[in-house]
């Protein structure tokens, strides 16, 4: 086994036992790059020798097990190219941004870079995570289909064993709909719990850093570093209640995504969980449009910048927002913030009324063909635009034998509870969790 | 006179009809800098060489007033050093960041550059605009008060003559405070509307960046070149509906706020504004502490970088942050957030049925003495908090001879609106605008 198939936890663990060194782990991370991404194609930058140096300097640490503060020593990340890096360059995949050295890390790179993380390098993302440019990243499972977006190149570093770990960054869908497409475990937390500085902006209420990993416990570690608010669930799938919600966007599913759905929901009852078909609330129906406008209307004040230092290079959907293309009056976005805000804690309070989590799509099916498209971010917008956490577990393959997943979702500042939750859930859902194992590796 | 007595529209006036270089309009404020800084304090980096460079590049473009893309051709600014900038470096007044150079602007500096602006420098700032360092600048009307903050520099400079421009931010009252305490304007437009890309982030939910000047045209010229959302008010004073709001903090109020609040209104009322006393609805008691809620708890997110790279460096208060000190539970911060999600729409409500804008304190008084407070942001922080726009106002000198102000406050969203209401008032309410050349001039 080489060291860049082990999950996080299994790596930390034969660090702390000095079984493996952290050069050890990323020389391996760097030889599946190597020979991997000339097809995969999910970085921007890497520099192996200060990788290498970066890692030599932390085998000199004893790492601590017990302290947070180096509760990620020696594991190697991959940072969404939109997310600053104090010793690597930030282009936001725009050539309005070639090779920008910001000096200076972003707030989640900084805390990995404190727990004793390693910043192997910056993957490929659709430019600015939002319009223009897609990455050129590809599907691991299939070359010929994208790894879904925005963040394309660290859904793809994860899934295809590059790194254990990945920043991604969600708006609308970027974050989990490339976590179901790569066959891999993400979280977007709760909106606000993770910093976004020196993340770029395009949507102020919206945008949201989350992580990728190869199992739950990864995520939890990672959750844990960032210190989210406390909270737990010790018990296992029997007797949990699932609100199995189709959402009201589910005529855009497809028949992948909605055996997924199933397949999850049918293993979990069988596993003893009481999963109730949930249907939300009324006003819930219009959140992906109030979603689409917050979206246009705040990246119009993102993008105001670039449209006007660079206008022949900025792509025309994002000139679309500047200009307001889609015509929200600000009477329109102010009805939109009026409906969010009022949804989000109606979905709080739901749970504990004999709900402790929702099981919903994560994508309408398999990752589309073609680089063309990062897939539909439908059946994750207004979950982003509620602000609550949401894990992203894998279910297996689809018709064409690329990976399905879900998601679960929990009320807002409860993502440790969530985290248990999944972790309980994971096993039951993800039955072959060693598949990813036999098909990717030649 | 020398060029830069002259407010923003003058100066662009003077350099649209050639009787005004931008190198001139620079070297004047260079002057001013030299001659005054050494007292006043306001800066932590300007580079004058290469402000000049930049001018005279200016200088042999055409200014085209008619194009908002130039519209602010050769006007010096003044940017808070918690935002960044391509050619400078952004400190953000705390030792962790010594020197730090991003290479790229913040999207407001970019906006200001793509507009024709001149960023003549850094101005200094409370730490991160939050905690920690206080700024070194002084009171340019006595040097032994503060001129408050944390947008302390960028309130002393425009005050004081160093620039017609200055940026400031605010999350509780560091940009309307400071702009009281320096006898000029400001504007705090509704949150969302400027971009903050590229300003360190202290609350997610509440931090807004605004600007300085030193007439409600200045302030005008640069909401046009940010593109804040239409509207206009065209008349007088004369039936203007003014809702007199001492708000619910009003027991901290000192006379000279007191005075400075009364005579305004009733140079308003003697011009034929109706004025009347306006209290605000029961749940707007409760907005101060729901913002000193949210600002400790995102506070605790913001700073989470810092307290784990550099804890033995980064200030009791934000590490009391971190830790939580005030114990707001996630409990009490979603309620926080949903307190203010019901009085902002209930606000805007408010207008249109008998009032037309709010007026009320910028500050308890004038500036304290001592440098090792900027004042208290109280009658600041719930207008933050509904993240409705506020423009200040000064009224004139406090029994010290320091300036007091007042801020008018509209409903989200209507800026422009409130800006031209803000016009036909200023000249009423601010009755001797040249007091500052005769007070500070040597």
């Amino acid at each position: 086994m080489e060291a860049c198939q082990l999950t996080a936890t299994e790596a930390a663990s034969l660090i702390r036992d000095r079984k493996l060194s952290c050069e050890e782990l990323v020389r391996s991370c760097l030889a599946r790059i190597a020979s991997r991404d000339p097809t995969v194609r999910a970085w921007l930058h890497v520099d192996p020798d200060m990788v290498i140096r970066n890692a030599r300097e932390l085998d000199k640490l004893a790492p601590v097990g017990v302290d947070p503060k180096t509760s990620l020593h020696g594991l190697p990340w991959g940072v969404k190219d939109i997310i600053d890096t104090l010793d690597q360059p930030t282009t936001q995949n725009s050539l309005i941004y070639p090779g920008v050295r910001t000096n200076r890390d972003a707030a989640c790179v900084s805390v990995v870079r404190s727990s004793g993380g390693v910043i192997l390098g910056k993957t490929d993302t659709v430019e600015f995570a939002s319009g223009g440019r897609k990455a050129l990243s590809r599907n691991p499972y299939n070359p010929a289909h994208t790894p879904g977006g925005s963040s394309s190149g660290s859904g793809a570093a994860v899934g295809d064993f590059h790194v254990p770990f990945a920043f991604g960054t969600q708006t609308g869908g970027s974050h989990i709909r490339p976590a179901a497409f790569n066959g891999i475990y993400g979280i977007k937390p709760t909106w606000g719990l993770v910093s976004r500085e020196g993340v770029r902006m395009s949507s102020m209420t919206l945008d949201t850093v989350g992580w990728y990993g190869r199992c739950v416990d990864d995520l939890i570690m990672v959750a844990e570093a960032f210190r989210l608010p406390a909270g737990s669930f010790s018990g296992g799938p029997e007797g949990l209640r699932v609100g199995l919600c189709r959402s009201p966007v589910w005529s855009s599913i497809e028949p992948a995504g909605a055996d997924a759905l199933m397949v999850a929901a049918k293993r979990l009852q069988d596993a003893g969980a009481i999963v109730e078909e949930y249907e939300l609330p009324g006003p819930f129906n219009h959140l992906h449009e109030a979603q689409t406008d917050i979206v246009q209307t705040e990246g119009g004040r993102s993008f105001l910048p670039e449209y006007l230092s660079s206008y022949g290079i900025l792509a025309p959907d994002l000139r679309g927002k500047v200009e307001n293309a889609r015509g929200v009056t600000p009477e329109k976005l102010l009805a939109s913030y009026a409906l969010a805000d009022s949804c989000r804690p109606a979905f709080d309070r739901l749970f504990g009324r004999g709900l402790d989590v929702i099981l919903t799509p994560s994508a309408p099916g398999e990752a589309p063909e073609g680089l063309h498209t990062t897939g539909s971010a439908i059946f994750q917008s207004m979950w982003t635009l509620l602000h609550v956490p949401c894990v992203a577990i894998p279910v297996g393959r689809g018709p064409t034998g690329l990976p399905v997943g879900i998601q679960v979702v929990g009320p807002r500042m409860t993502d440790m509870r969530l985290l248990s939750i999944a972790r309980a859930l994971a096993p039951v859902i993800d039955t072959d969790p060693k598949a990813a194992l036999r098909e990717l590796w030649n």
